[in-house]
């Protein structure tokens, strides 16, 4: 049984993570923490998993935690991370950053969407943690920058055309659209619920939003030159769920069937990547709760674009899912394994 | 005070339109049809309006509706409006007609959509009815078509920019977010809650939708040359609402600034519409129940589109607010008579 | 015009009293006032009032406020209303409070459930404003006490029954359900989106909610007897609406006819309160935005239970629009006027 | 492996079986069946399953369902499940039936709330399987009637008190809340989204609900004498989840303290029932997707009556997720076996 930490466990990521590797057999959480309800039980924070996990919450020492743990998922906010991820290395354990921190190649874009970067000596060895694209890296690497959420669901959508050149890179808008969940369990008058629901809402408009940074250079990679995007980010009134719909100009002569030719076989194989049938769009109900990715894709005869539409669960494939699926790689252990769950639906 | 009458009462636009002209101190519903409900008093099928509005609903015998009142609203689904508007207007009735079917000019473009035209000749007449463009002869017109949901919120959003030539007319992406009334009230699987309520999905994409050439026509008269919008509808657990996100390429160089100048120009003195301050951009939750339309707007530095985005909510801006507006204009009250409500908010 | 201060209009209560009073011919809010914005535009907080109410927000002195207004509305937490409320009566200006300082008699019942009260000598001269009740006293008021959502349905719900003594007293059972505008708008993790959407619970279970007393006095008063019920309050996911369940054991032999008449008789000519008729229950989807009270009444003939159902917004009939009402029958206007809007549905 | 066939799998019954056993090392579901959506792939009515589970969906004919399947989930309305429950039988399939033919055990209960039985021979036989009380039985019967979803929140509330004669069984109170999901999925207007949202309501109000007949069944045999409840149904706006909030009058003296160690010794060893401390009380929200039944007890000091709260969430332990506890029981399969997923939060 490997040894698991679950560094800052009392927010949504953390009760994710913990609900993720219950079911996972090759893996025991050990030690969670969190700085705000240190010395409460985690069941007292989150009821769903009284009887279950009712592990005490601990500061966060960084040396107690390591030895405790084996294997640390640490789900912090940016830049609580990079304070306490270069100890768990030193200390010789694998970690898996849940924030921003270790996403961002160049220290430069870090600081200037974010701040001054603490360890940037170790940006160059972290890795980008997107299975689809980059697993044989993940599986060797020490120290995993899990995707953010509208990455997770940008770039998997985009992928396929950006290696294969089919799509001008200057084209590409990324119209995304999250479930409230993504915002954080922070008290926060926007996020109460009187002020979500029933109501629909752009923000970050006009390329403010801090996941631009990390598609572009994701992208950027897969296209083999720089690109720019717009993406508009959205809120939804519902929990759980991001859905991109994606436009981007065709390089050459394209039809949906070849697109989706295109996406079948690079995906083929692939556990957690549905690309849909011709005329079928995906919906974030249908992958609530699951680590899937559903993909639709198709040609808008009319304007001569290209549409791509991608749902997953923001918590799961864009989060904690994706982190218990590098932590497999990493491990050795099946891809799937604790993995399999079935969405919720309804 | 003006005898209205109801005809298609049952549904969401047609309780919506007794909510608003019930506070409209020059007009009386004197009339209200239904084929499904007749024989019901309209205050059982919909429970907010008892001892308010109570009157028996009617089967739909034109001949009959016209005895009982002066000015028509027609709340029926296409083709059923049809079917019925000519002996309206030969009684000497003014109509809005809140179905499709007479917003298109041209009886092919209706025929490739839809059907075949039931009656082609009267789409000569017929006023698309969208006042903040065309409320001259909005004034002088019997039969006003009154706009869908989607090109409402969309053909306000770009009719500055495309009067003044300021954006390439090939470039338009349209990607809107709509709630679950603009279904209607009909029995279907897809509208039951349960598979609606906690997701996010797309569809008719790729071009598919019926909105579509409604808002290619009104876009091409603004922009004074022919021309194609992408256009993916999404569908939003919220009962009511539109949100537009609108991309567009600039014809030259514009900043935010000049924009909203020209925004604030244009829409100056319009009762319904809201330009927002830069950098703020408008959610449904402000103009739920209300007959605002809401419009931000910004020039993304990074890649030089020109982000817009507008939200209405459907049943008020997008239908029946919107018919009780033009209404209004034909008889000459004040154009805000009865629509000065706010929204509800929370 | 009726000039009308707005004390605490930065909460959900206050909001709503301007989205109410923005439809009254005879009033003109001319004030409002807010700790957290002071400084701010009223419609910066609340977008909803864009270009219809832009009011600055100004810190609470009360001595000002009272400059600028006749009519005071306070809606405060409970303690800050009762440091500024004998300042304007002081100033002889008349009070609608919304908080629940002023509305137990007994100073000590107040200190028992909230802590030591600062000014018991204006107790006795408060007015329990529940127009159905107590129309009469509340038009000659300096003082109206506002009475609690759940009280204000429940309350309803049961006068005709124990004015005419057909229950026991001591049977009562009020399970009230209430829609999360209720806990106002303060940022607390337990009124995030995510901790409440799709989910439903009880809370202050036991006979702890602090409307107990305040529920208790009037139905005591009612009765003509000293009594206490059991009250359960749930957290429904919805933004407004409180829907009461009340069981209660009948004195004597009766039926749901001989109920619904003396109901109908009871609340007859009143204008915010529909009995609805035999078999037909209340929904809060009905009353939402609206100033009505549904109350639906039956005899459960398996067990002799009564149980009566009642439902309000709770920010109107709960709260502002019972307000809106107090300040009609104070200052002798019709007591529907600005108050007649429908429900908005869906 | 354990070859197992869903009888009626494209209800929300139906697919969340598949979900449950999907994770169940030892069973293989070889059939479904679904008269409206034969010839699709179950995962085409339900994108949640593609790529897992995309079995054909097939007309009903038993004798065919029988030879692929040794174990039998019948999901079917009412009086559907009769139809074909007898044959599974004869051919020596065992079989958990979802429905409510087989709960009630006097066939002239079942005719009064339902109609006449169909095969009345059979309701001797048929357990009632709330494994909590009869598990002994459940392991040796052939047919098993899976108690409905109200009910199970309900017995399993009053379940101590009844057995130990604390409360007086006339007194019993149910006021149940349930989600939209336990409508089912058949297209009405009444569940539609718009109809459902943001609303709150009671309905079959005054003891006319079919369930109290199995619920009084139940109680009354714990209680050793017949008692009548009343109950009340409310619907939520939510998917899924059960709050059954039930008041008692204690036989004796009684303290919360007493209660909880009742409670806690009743279900101590139970792998699905959670008995919460004092002064806590359930939420959906903890139990969502999960097969927990929690339960929180209180005394009211005031009135000295017993309030019990316990949820459920309606298709787990109300429904699909006790089916499978039941085939596991009647197997011999660790009880818990692929029912330990926890609640998906949020």
């Amino acid at each position: 049984m490997l040894k698991v930490a679950i560094v800052g466990a009392s927010g949504y990521t953390g009760v994710e993570l913990i609900r993720l590797l219950h079911c996972h057999p090759e893996v025991a959480v050990t030690c969670v923490t969190s700085e705000q309800s240190a010395g409460k039980k985690i069941s007292d924070v989150f009821p769903s998993l009284r009887n279950r996990c009712d592990l005490l919450l601990e500061n966060l020492e960084p040396v107690r935690v390591a030895e405790k743990a084996d294997f640390i998922f640490t789900a912090l906010p940016h830049k609580a991370a990079m304070e306490v991820v270069p100890t768990f290395l030193k200390l010789g354990k694998r970690v898996v950053d849940l924030s921003a921190d270790y996403r961002l190649r160049d220290a430069k874009e870090y600081e200037k969407w974010y701040e001054p970067h603490m360890n940037p000596e170790l940006l160059k060895g972290a890795v980008y943690g997107l299975p689809e694209i980059r697993r044989t890296i993940i599986a060797g690497a020490e120290l995993v920058a899990n995707p953010g959420c509208y990455p997770t669901s940008i770039i998997l959508g985009l992928a396929p055309l950006l290696k294969k050149k089919l799509i001008d890179p200057a084209s590409i808008i990324a119209d995304s659209k999250s479930g409230v969940s993504g915002a954080g369990r922070s008290a926060k008058v926007d996020n109460l619920y009187c002020e979500v629901n029933d109501g629909f809402k752009a923000y970050g408009v006009g390329g403010a939003h801090r996941h631009i940074p990390e598609i572009e250079q994701e992208l950027s990679l897969l296209a083999g030159r720089e690109l720019v995007i717009s993406f508009t980010p959205h809120l939804v009134p519902m929990d759980r769920g991001i859905l991109s719909t994606i436009y981007a100009q065709p390089a050459g002569a394209v039809t949906t069937a070849i697109l989706l030719d295109l996406y079948n076989e690079f995906y083929s194989g692939e556990p957690f990547v549905r690309v849909l049938p011709a005329g079928t769009f995906p919906s974030t109900a249908h992958v609530r709760g699951s680590n899937f990715c559903d993909i639709g894709v198709t040609v808008d005869e009319r304007t001569g674009r290209i549409i791509i539409v991608s749902a997953i669960d923001n918590l799961v494939k864009g989060a904690s899912g994706q982190a218990a699926q590098n932590m497999n790689i990493m491990q050795g252990f099946p891809e799937n394994l604790g993995l399999d769950g079935l969405a919720l639906f309804p």
